[in-house]
């Protein structure tokens, strides 16, 4: 199984066409891929006798989406984070994603080791109270703006004595969204104490739940490529 | 649709044994009985012939289970809370549920009206820093103990300047577990600003993910009983 995450599925179908072309063998492998939590799902199937073209293929994914595959041993990124964390410390600061980024990092026994907590800062006076973030950052960007998100990332590394913050701020809506700023608007900011910075602002797709939960897997990712160096975007 | 809290299936079943003695027209009621996150759902299909014994029987397991009946119009619980918390502003402080508790509030449209936030208090370290849990009660009652989950609560209350506040603090396992305080052992403590509280200790049943879903639907109750008033343990 490969994984790959901030591709549209047509890409993907794209890359698989062109395999079906240049690869031969091709027709006696069985692919199928799957959208799931925002990540597309490349799986396998194929006779004992077809691995060689397997493998041309998956070498051809990987060429022509370097940058986002990013598991082709059938890890999925919390597994990956979970081990880049390993000798780190980490906190977060959520505001829309109000606990289940920390919820999903504790999800993995053994997590207590590197998860110190976090700040769930869903009102703005929580923002100032529990991260110290500065009012005036709010009154002038908004709670969900980049300078917020950055803001809050540095007091989860402060107040927690953390190596590593994830911030995440957003408008889950249904309500709150702006003509600037409409529902699905999400900012992440992730930080190590050492200054290295991974930021985002993405719209969301999706309902309430969905925007929420794939805040969370953004935010997987950017501490993925974060604890990895990789600086490019999403 | 019935929904209780606190009570085995066996005693819904007991009663409904009962309710087939002693109701006329029992028979034409087709009821089933569901355990979903710790709570029993009672659901009843009849015909338009015969809501007078579904009518009886619905008063006898009112009758029968008044203390752990918490809905009979279908309201789950998290709607019940979140009606009672209007008016109200709340803080959660979690070990490990470690966000879940303030993720599941967060789910409803609007709670952002009383949701301050909470901090998630992983490493006992954080209790001490982000709810001012003294390091000798951590050290003389461990970091799941009433007393911890009391000062947890306070600290929660304090910080955040909430009227209600929720702490859980639990051994969600695999590892952690001792002879005194197997895997599964929870506290919980809630408490108003007005000094009224509820306060729990349980051995939960299950898995890890088990044990942090259940921890959070027990502090749902906990929050329905200490906004109602109803001082009865669960």
């Amino acid at each position: 199984m490969l994984r790959l995450f901030g591709i549209p599925e047509s890409e993907i179908a794209e890359t698989l066409r062109i395999a079906e072309e240049e690869v031969e063998g091709f027709d006696e492998l069985e692919i199928t891929t799957c959208l799931r939590r925002g990540e597309v799902e490349v799986v396998v199937r194929h006779e004992p006798g077809a691995p060689a073209a397997w493998e041309r293929v998956r070498r051809l994914i990987g060429e022509r989406h370097e940058r986002t595959l990013f598991s082709s041993d059938g890890a999925s990124v919390d597994e990956q984070v979970g081990e880049l964390l390993k000798g780190h410390t980490i906190a977060l600061a959520e505001s829309c994603t109000a606990g289940l980024m920390a919820a999903r990092l504790a999800e993995r026994p053994g997590s207590s080791s590197y998860l110190l907590g976090g700040a769930v800062t869903y009102a703005n006076e929580a923002k100032v109270a529990q991260l110290g973030v500065d009012p005036a950052l709010i009154e002038r960007h908004g709670a969900v703006s980049p300078e917020v998100a950055a803001a809050m990332a540095d007091g989860a590394l402060e107040r927690f004595g953390a190596s590593v913050a994830l911030a995440i701020t957003g408008i889950a809506g249904p309500g709150g969204g702006t003509e600037d700023k409409p529902v699905g608007t999400v900012c992440w900011c992730a930080r190590r104490s050492d200054g290295a910075e991974l930021a985002r602002q993405v719209h969301l797709p999706g309902d309430r739940a969905e925007i929420r939960d794939r805040s969370t897997t953004v935010g997987m990712h950017l501490l993925r490529r974060l604890m990895l160096g990789e600086e490019f975007p999403l």
